[in-house]
C-alpha cells in the first residue's frame, strides 16, 4: 500500500509527512536495518574468523625509539637546516609525516624529568624520581616492557648511540637505585640479574663496563669479565667494531655489539671504517629480529632504539652535532617506519624530554631583534663542538692562532671570523669545558639559536607512530601512557614482572646486598655529558 | 551440501581447505557481501536523504581561535602554575584534551614570521611577507576568510584583546601593504573597503583609530569619524565601555564594541569594572552570532577569538602575564569547545608563531643546573610586569625604594627580595623599556624561566580543533592548511574575493592612492610590545 504513494507528493495537509506514511517508512527503515545489521553479523562471523585466528598468530612487532633531548625546536632547525644544505625549499622530516601527539614528561620527584626517570615512565609505565633505573618510588624494581616481553615468549632488542649503560636502555634493562651504578647495569644486560638473560640484541657503545678492572680499557670497579660471561655462559655472539658488525652474516642470536668504549661518535665525526651509524645498526637490528622471528618464534619483538646523542649534543649547546643527531634518527625512524609499513606492528616514537631549552631564534644585540635565524651558518660546519674543542686541547699550541682562525672557525660554518672569536677561543684553549661553551655560543650567535641551560627543561615533546599504534594513542598524554599501551598492545604484564623480581636473588652480584644501594660512578666520560 | 559438513573437520588430506569448500564458501561470501552492499545503499539511499537535506540547510559554523605567540612551552609551564595555585597534582589544561597537530610557521620571506604574515597565512591561506595585512608577495590585496564568508551569507564576527586594527584582526578584516597603517585597517573594518562591510560583530580595543585626528583620545592622521561612519552608514550599534557590554541585551548586528583606547588591559590586571574579559566577550559574541544565525540567516558564521596579548607578554619576556593570558585564552576555548559540541561545526585553535624563545627551565649559575623550575614564583605575583614598570614610572620619587621592596617585588612573587634586586630595579627607575627587562628577569630567574629573545622564534606551534575539523587536519602541517581547510569546510571561494578587491575601489579613502602606499603609524603605543 505505501509503495503506491509517490514519495515525493506530500500528504494532504497533514505537514511534511502524514503518520501512515512515517509508519511503512519506520517499518521499512526498521526492516531494512535489520538485514543490515544480521548480514554484517553474519559476514564478520564466518569469514572473519579464519582472518582473525590468522592474526592472532601473526607476530607482534612493538619498536619504541626514544629521540633523547629532543624538543619541539629541533624539529624546525633541521627542517630548515636540510632545506639548505639541499638548497632546496619544502622539505619535511620522515617524522613529521606520523605525528599524533605530545607527551607531558615529569617525573615524580620534579617538574623537570632526568633521561632515568623519563625511560622508566615508559618501560615500567609509572613516575619515579630522577636517577632511577627501572626502580620505583619505594627503590624496588619495576617489571619493565622489554622485560615481560621477553617473558612472554617475544625476542627484545636494544639500539643505542650512547654506552648501552646509560640512563635509557638501562632502564628497560636493568634495575638499579642510581643511574651511576654502569657496573650492574651492564651485569643485568649480560642476564646476570634475577630473571636471567632478558636482551637478545644489545647494539651501542660502553664495552668499558663490560670488561675487568684489571684490563685497560675497562671501567669497571671489579674484576668482573662480562664479555667473557656473556659467551660462555649466555651463548652471545660478541661485535666490537665495524668489521665484526659489516661480516655478520647468518647472525644467530642473542647478539651483543659493543662498539666503542664509552658512547659511539657524533654523527658528523663519524668515520665509516670505525662505527656503523644508528640507521645501520637499526636495519641490521631489524633484520636480525625478524629473521629470528620468523624461524624461532612466532611472538614477534620489542625494540628499543635510542638516538642518544642528541641529548648530549644539547647539553653542550652544540647546534651542529644537534642537527647531524636529528637527520640521522629521522633515517633511523625512516627505516623502522618501513619495517612496521610492510610487516605489521606499532612504531612510537617521542622524547623523554627536551635538553638545552633550545629555540630557534635569538636576539643577539640590545636592539629589537629581527626575525631570522642562520641556517647556513650550520650548513658549513664539519665537526661536533666538542671534536674540535678536544682537537684544539691536543694542538700544538705555537701553531694554535692559525689553527684557530683557519680551521677551527670555518669548521664551526664561520669562514670568516672576527678577531673577538679568535681570541675568545685562545683564552679558553686549556679547558675543554670553557672550550665547548666558547664555541657553543660563537656558533649559536652567528646562527642566531637560543639555548636557556645546558640542563633539562619541562616542554612538552612531540608523540609520533606508524601502524597500529596510531589508532590507540593520540594528543596530548602523560608519558607512563605510552607504557601503558606498550603492555596491552603486546598482551604482557609488567607487574607479574614485578612480582618475580621482587623475590628473587640477583644472580651474579654476591657484592651487592641489594638493588637499592646507592653507589656512585667515579667517572665522568664524554666531557661530563653523558651523566645527564 | 555444503552445510552438512562440520566445519571443524579437515577435508581429506587436500590441506587445510578443499576447492569445493572454497567454492561454496566463496559463493555464500559473496552473496552476503551483495545483500550486505545492497542493502546499505538503500538504507542510506532512503533513509538518509531527509536528514542529509537537514545537513545541506544546517548552519555551518567555524570558530578559529589565534593564540598569538603562544610556543609549546607555554602549556606546561601553564598547567604546573595552575596546579601550584590550586595546591592540586593531575591538571590537564581544555586545550589538551584536543591537540591535534601542529604547524609550521615560517613566512614568504623570512623563517620566523611576523604576525601579520602569520595570520594572512590563515586568512588567505597564502604565505605572505612580515608586516602584509591580507596581501601577497605582489602587494596586491587577497580575499580572506572572512571576507568570502561575508560574501556567501555567512555571519561574521573578530573577538580580540589587543587593538582591533592589530595584525591578526587586521589580516582577516583589511588590505594593508603594511601592518602600520591602522588608519587604513581601521576604515576597512567599518566598512569602507571595496567589499563594503564584511565584519558583523567586532569586539576589542583600539577605539583612538576609529576617532578623529581632533579629538583627545585619538590616534588616526586625518580627520575620519569612523565611528560617525559606521553608526551612520553602517547602522553599528557601538559598545564603548563595560556598562555599554553589560546592557547589553536583544543585541542586533552589525555591532562593535571597542573598550579601550589601545589594547585591553592583561588579564592580570584586569578591573571587572573596565573592560570585559576574552572569556566574557566571546561568550557575548556567540550568544549573538546563533541569535542572528537562527533569525536571519541559516548559513552560520565565522568567528576569528584572539588570545592577542599572550604575545606581548612574552614579548616583554613576562611569565606573570603570559600565563594568566594562556588561562584566559584557555576559558575562551572552553566556551568556543562546548558551543561546537552543542551545535556542530568546527573549532581550530592554534598560533601564528612562538614568542620570546619561552623555556621552562634555565640555569642560573654557571654550576650544573638543577632539574626544576618554581611556578610557586607566578603563583605569589599579583601584576603584570608591564603595570608594575608603570607603577614605578608614575610613583613619588622619595618613598620608591620602599616601594619596591614592599610592594613591587612581591607583586612578582619575591616577598623577600636581596638587596641586589631592590637596586637593579632602582637603577632603572627612569625607564620603562629598562623597568620591563629587569623586573622580567628578576621574576625570571627566580622561577627558573628562561627567554632568548624578545621577538618570535621559528618552532612549531600547536594545533587544537573539535568537531568536524579533527576529521580533516592532523599531523604536522603548514600554517596556510588551515586557511584551505576553513575554505574547503565553508564552501566559500577566496579566489572569487581576490578577483573582486582587484577591481573595485577603495571606499571612503580618496586620500589614500592605493593599498600599497607604506605609511607606518609615528605612535608606539603599550610600550612598543604591540607593533611586534
Amino acid at each position: 500500500m505505501a509503495s503506491e504513494r509517490d514519495p515525493l507528493l506530500p500528504v494532504h495537509g497533514e505537514g511534511p509527512e502524514s503518520p501512515s506514511r512515517r509508519n511503512w517508512k519506520t517499518w521499512i527503515k526498521h526492516g531494512i536495518l535489520l538485514i543490515l545489521v544480521l548480514s554484517t553479523v553474519i559476514f564478520f562471523y564466518f569469514f572473519s574468523s579464519h582472518k582473525s585466528k590468522g592474526t592472532n598468530e601473526k607476530p607482534k612487532f612493538v619498536i619504541m625509539m626514544v629521540s633523547d633531548g629532543m624538543g619541539p625546536g629541533s624539529l624546525s632547525m633541521t627542517r630548515s637546516f636540510v632545506e639548505t644544505l639541499n638548497d632546496k625549499e619544502g622539505y619535511r622530516l620522515p617524522l613529521d609525516e606520523h605525528l599524533i601527539g605530545s607527551s607531558r614528561t615529569r617525573s615524580s620527584s620534579s617538574l623537570i624529568t632526568d633521561s632515568a626517570a623519563g625511560a622508566t615512565a615508559f618501560s615500567c609505565a609509572n613516575k619515579t624520581y630522577n636517577g632511577a633505573v627501572g626502580v620505583l618510588d619505594n627503590e624496588k624494581p619495576c617489571g619493565t616492557i622489554l622485560e615481560a616481553a621477553k617473558e612472554a615468549g617475544y625476542l627484545t632488542g636494544i639500539v643505542v648511540t650512547s654506552r648501552v649503560t646509560d640512563a635509557t636502555p638501562a632502564s628497560f634493562s636493568a634495575h638499579a637505585a642510581n643511574r651511576f651504578m654502569q657496573d650492574l647495569i651492564a651485569e643485568y644486560q649480560v642476564g646476570m640479574g634475577p630473571l636471567g638473560r632478558s636482551v637478545d640484541l644489545l647494539f651501542g657503545g660502553g664495552l668499558c663496563s663490560f670488561l675487568p678492572k684489571s684490563t685497560y680499557r675497562s671501567c669497571r670497579s671489579d674484576n668482573l669479565d662480562l664479555l667473557k660471561y656473556a659467551r660462555k655462559k649466555e651463548g652471545f655472539q660478541i661485535l666490537l667494531n665495524r668489521t665484526d658488525f659489516d661480516e655478520l652474516s647468518n647472525a644467530q642470536l642473542p647478539l651483543l655489539g659493543l662498539f666503542s668504549d664509552y658512547h659511539l661518535s657524533y654523527d658528523i665525526d663519524y668515520q665509516p671504517e670505525v662505527q656503523p651509524k644508528l640507521s645501520e645498526m637499526v636495519e641490521t637490528a631489524l633484520d636480525v629480529l625478524l629473521n629470528a622471528t620468523n624461524e624461532d618464534t612466532s611472538k614477534g619483538f620489542f625494540l628499543l632504539i635510542e638516538g642518544s646523542r642528541i641529548d648530549m649534543a644539547s647539553h653542550n649547546n652544540d647546534p651542529i652535532a644537534h642537527v647531524y643527531e636529528v637527520m640521522e634518527y629521522n633515517r633511523a625512524f625512516e627505516i623502522a617506519s618501513a619495517f612496521v609499513e610492510k610487516n605489521g606492528g606499532s612504531l612510537i616514537s617521542t622524547s623523554d624530554h627536551e635538553t638545552g631549552g633550545l629555540t630557534v631564534g635569538r636576539q643577539v644585540s640590545k636592539k629589537y631583534p629581527e626575525y631570522l635565524w642562520k641556517p647556513q651558518v650550520l650548513s658549513l660546519a664539519l665537526h661536533s663542538i666538542e671534536y674540535l674543542a678536544s682537537a684544539i686541547v691536543n694542538h700544538n699550541q705555537n701553531t694554535l692562532l692559525p689553527y684557530i682562525e683557519q680551521f677551527v672557525l670555518p669548521a664551526i660554518g664561520i669562514p670568516d671570523p672576527n678577531p673577538k672569536q679568535i681570541h675568545d677561543i685562545y683564552v679558553a684553549r686549556h679547558n675543554i669545558f670553557n672550550l665547548i661553551n666558547v664555541l657553543s655560543d660563537i656558533v649559536s650567535v652567528e646562527a642566531q639559536i637560543g639555548w636557556t641551560t645546558h640542563g633539562h627543561t619541562a616542554v612538552d615533546v612531540n608523540v609520533y607512530g606508524v601502524g597500529e599504534v596510531t589508532e590507540h594513542l593520540r594528543g596530548n598524554m602523560e608519558n607512563i601512557e605510552i607504557g601503558q599501551f606498550m603492555e596491552i598492545y603486546l598482551n604482557v604484564s609488567l607487574s607479574d614482572v614485578t612480582e618475580k623480581l621482587k623475590d628473587a636473588p640477583i644472580h651474579g652480584a654476591p657484592d651487592r646486598p641489594s638493588l637499592v644501594e646507592t653507589s656512585f660512578s667515579d667517572r665522568l666520560v664524554g666531557f661530563g655529558a653523558d651523566l645527564f
